[in-house]
């Protein structure tokens, strides 16, 4: 069974990939990705995709100006580190240079490597003693995920992109993996974009103007392919940043309805850190969209909240969540196997 | 003389500060640059700004989405490095999480820390061989420059935060160090801003949007008021970054005449790594901007350009740039002395 059917012609993401450039790299990630998730069905190894960062949406060709959506990336790079100490493979698709999972304690802090390594007099360098020991486990976690093959990292930094690598990673792992695979959808994804038709070439002028007045399209709704195509059979998580907490709720089910997947991450970007809500069926979800959209009123609302102690501790919230979305993914595929079962298919 | 003469009223910048809020930490960074400005005066050390990294827009008051300006920082933070090798004192205004002098080779790197250190089987970090000698170095100098009090970094992220630091910064410099202070301008600051008054509350919703209208406002130009009160007396350097080439020439030379400074420093986005003009009379700048500026056409303009055996080698540009800057310096703060002479002023 083929999971990615060409869509049809009348998406609107259709005619978005049909008149925005692919990016370059696009055949040696898909290589790169084909690679990786073969390895990982012959090892039998439970797959995550992971995206992370904000998507920036240029203004001129030449880039000099562009919209952004805030996002350091901190969720989705913890959540890898969780999810690869939980057996998964993690492919990692993120905003350059924002954090990465085991490289994060080191880049955006204030002191970067400084409050770590010493030059001593005898012309060597050494690890600060307060920080040898989780230095030593941060490099021990890191070396073992990459000798394992357990961990892929794959950059984007416009919408763009991330639309033509999420499509091509999503397609790819759902053939080889089918419900194996968890989608977790982190990245902070522009609602917004400018058309290359319209796209300036060169930098705007700014000389003797009045101001500057930019006009976006929507950015489709890839939700749709990529519950329907590109990740059939997934267990697809997205999340809802709001600033308004009223919001959350509404908009979550609201998601649920119109795409039919199995669970949405609210959170509030004031508390973030502390709390999040599942919204879904999760691995109770059943294996047919339009089922799935029609109960989302009826779907879950549950808090997750970081306990002040274990936050005082240093501990993160996406080490309660990731192990939650396990559990929810070992139902999930318990069900996979029995409505392939019922539906008469035999299971590879 | 009191170079921070209060401006007129009439000035866009001054209604630009009287309706956008001031950072919370502009006191206490206020309070540090005092301290370590006086600290250079008394041991008769140069000191130059360093402004580096874009600056945002925010177009959300609880920050989803912004605009921001095309830099990683690398101008500014290698500048930096050079400025502190050639004796100066820097004081850094950065964005936040671009690159920094020093930490710069092991944070926006592919690898980060993971290229250098190794965990060893007996619970110890290590740095690897081939980078030892290297990671030394750049360690010796981070140390060193610290321990001199010779680096002072200040972050910023969005423009309004830029220009209310770069106010505070300039004008205490300008007050302690007269024409031994350089303002190096290498930040990219937006053109256009959202005034907070027509600042969205939350995230701007796109459920049935039809896309989205962003109309900015110019930035007022800081250069008139930073020329004129800010950093009087001091060596002026700004930058003009376009990605056509043709505008190259004439935008600098606009700049000269409207700011009466003493340098700017013209690069093309594409080949800015490798090539740089100055165009300015530089040190031959006389002490008065309106016959600066007046003599703007006349302004040399000059190319440097990075061998390409040094770039093959890893030599960066900015080593060629800042002893040029440092040479214009000396004749700066020399003919500074002969023009307080001549106006009977007694040298501090």
């Amino acid at each position: 069974m083929d999971h990615a059917d060409p869509p049809t012609n009348d998406d609107e993401y259709t005619r978005f990939f049909a008149s925005e450039p692919a990016p370059a790299h696009l055949a040696s990630v898909a290589a790169q990705v084909e690679a990786f998730v073969a390895h990982q069905r012959v090892v039998g190894r439970r797959t995550v995709l992971v995206t992370s960062g904000g998507t920036t949406v240029p203004l001129e060709a030449n880039t000099v100006r562009f919209l952004d959506n805030f996002s350091a990336g901190t969720r989705g790079a913890t959540s890898a580190e969780h999810f690869l100490e939980a057996g998964y493979a993690v492919l990692f698709l993120h905003r350059q240079y924002s954090l990465r999972p085991f490289s994060r304690h080191y880049t955006h802090t204030k002191d970067s490597i400084f409050g770590v390594l010493e030059a001593t007099a005898e012309g060597q360098v050494q690890v600060n003693a307060e920080h040898a020991a989780f230095a030593h486990a941060v490099l021990t976690k890191h070396h073992a995920a990459m000798a394992r093959k357990a961990l892929l990292q794959i950059e984007f930094t416009t919408v763009v992109e991330y639309l033509y690598l999420l499509q091509a990673v999503a397609t790819r792992m759902a053939e080889s993996l089918g419900a194996n695979a968890i989608y977790y959808l982190a990245a902070a994804v522009s609602d917004f974009y400018l058309p290359r038709t319209r796209l300036a070439e060169h930098k705007i002028q700014s000389a003797g103007a009045k101001g500057l007045d930019v006009r976006l399209d929507p950015v489709p709704k890839f939700l749709v392919p990529l519950v329907r195509d590109w990740a059939a059979d997934g267990f697809v998580v997205s999340f809802k940043l709001e600033t308004d907490p009223a919001l959350l709720d509404s908009k979550s089910r609201a998601a649920l309805a119109r795409y039919g997947h199995q669970l949405v991450i609210a959170n509030q970007l004031s508390t973030r850190k502390r709390v999040v809500y599942l919204v879904g069926h999760g691995g109770d979800a059943v294996h047919d969209r339009a089922e799935n959209a029609a109960r989302a009123d009826s779907a879950p609302f549950r808090a997750l909240q970081l306990p002040a102690d274990l936050e005082a501790q240093g501990v993160d919230i996406e080490s309660l969540m990731v192990p939650e979305l396990v559990r929810m993914h070992d139902a999930w595929i318990a069900t996979a196997a029995t409505a392939k079962a019922a539906d008469g298919e035999v299971s590879e």
